[in-house]
């Protein structure tokens, strides 16, 4: 779901938090506890701008994300922020949705020749082992899709590492054009990059449709760290 | 060394094979060969545009190289290519020389607060178990400065890996700019990067001195792979 709010003078960096925080407290209390106690959120979010809107883009996972959290962003007008003056107007709203059916649709029919550009349009970042990873690669984005796709789809199904091994040997990162973003989180700096990177699959055509889904479940989930806060926002360029 | 040549209609991807060919040709045969038994060329260039100029830059590392080559660059007043019908005329020459002496006191007595601005002029790249990398590392900069500066000034005393395991992990790339940018050698296509990165040196003065000496080295010697093909230009940004 898309939400065109019209443009007021706070920061994109600042917006995403206050939208994080007033989205939380619209919520039935029960179910913000319930979001804290699960791994993988079932919903992420980001801010974008577009001309004289804020864009705020919401994507719900799971159905219960659905049915609790639709019907709240369907019923809002205008927004009031505790620590913002003005009420955020909200102008339009879009809302598409994909069904997982839909998703595996994707995987038997869409022919790819396996190239897929890749843009992070909000500052995205990986962490291994207590530290924050500036630079993007095949292992960690398949990683993180494939996480977050067992864990809101497929139910906690283990991640299948061989199959993670075996998109690592036939991928590579061809072209990209990569900046650094620091993304502030409760006054910690986030060691963070946005821009393009360009993916090329080889190998069995079964392999580049199973990267093509997880890439479009991507659009949905975000990638990398900290997605229900603003980061780690992919969209796929049709190649 | 650097030659501004009148603009012509050559792209810089073109000229840079046709200088090098052209300087090789100037050369005594007999040095020619010697030089292709070397592990690392004791000179590298690049060639980038300024305005109304081409500027080729020829860096000279050992006092072998000067004494052969140099000659041959200050007598050079125009350039006449086999491949191509006009002569390059040669405007202005830059001459810059730094001593190895001159290394080791910025090493002594430089202060840095341990802040590096690299700027990849050219593309650069490195190979690694005959792949090549399209990310830079603090590993893979700072191995490959370790290397040329134990070739070329020291005279192949072998790579103190201790010190680089130092170094990686008292460093950090922070911040970064970069783009892919293939460079095309005998038609073939090689996948590198150009842009800018900056490092930051945790740990001892000694150790960011020697950094800081490593890397105002590798201004002249190029960093990476090619660096005599006019891949792995490197310009040190003052902070």
């Amino acid at each position: 779901m898309r939400l065109h709010i019209k443009k007021t003078a706070l920061r994109t960096v600042e917006l995403v938090p206050k939208l994080h925080g007033f989205l939380m407290s619209q919520l039935p209390t029960a179910y913000v506890e319930q979001l804290h106690e699960l791994d993988t959120n079932p919903y992420a979010l980001y801010v974008t701008t577009k001309g004289d809107y804020h864009v705020w883009t919401v994507h719900l996972l799971t159905q219960e994300a659905i049915e609790v959290i639709a019907p709240v962003l369907d019923s809002l007008f205008s927004i009031r922020l505790d620590s913002y003056d003005e009420p955020l107007v909200i102008d339009r709203k879009e809302v598409c949705q994909r069904t997982v059916e839909e998703l595996l649709d994707l995987f038997r029919t869409q022919k790819t020749d396996g190239t897929f550009k890749l843009r992070f349009v909000t500052p995205t970042s990986f962490k291994v082992q207590g530290e924050y990873i500036l630079f993007p690669s095949v292992h960690l984005i398949m990683q993180s899709l494939m996480q977050k796709y067992h864990r809101l789809i497929d139910h906690g199904e283990p991640l299948d590492y061989q199959l993670l091994d075996m998109i690592e040997q036939n991928s590579k990162i061809v072209s990209y054009d990569l900046k650094t973003w620091y993304f502030t989180v409760h006054r910690h700096k986030i060691p963070a990059f946005h821009g393009e990177v360009t993916l090329k699959v080889y190998g069995s055509e079964t392999l580049k449709a199973y990267v093509n889904m997880l890439l479009h479940f991507g659009e949905y989930s975000g990638v990398g760290i900290k997605n229900s806060l603003g980061m780690g926002g992919l969209v796929l360029d049709k190649g």
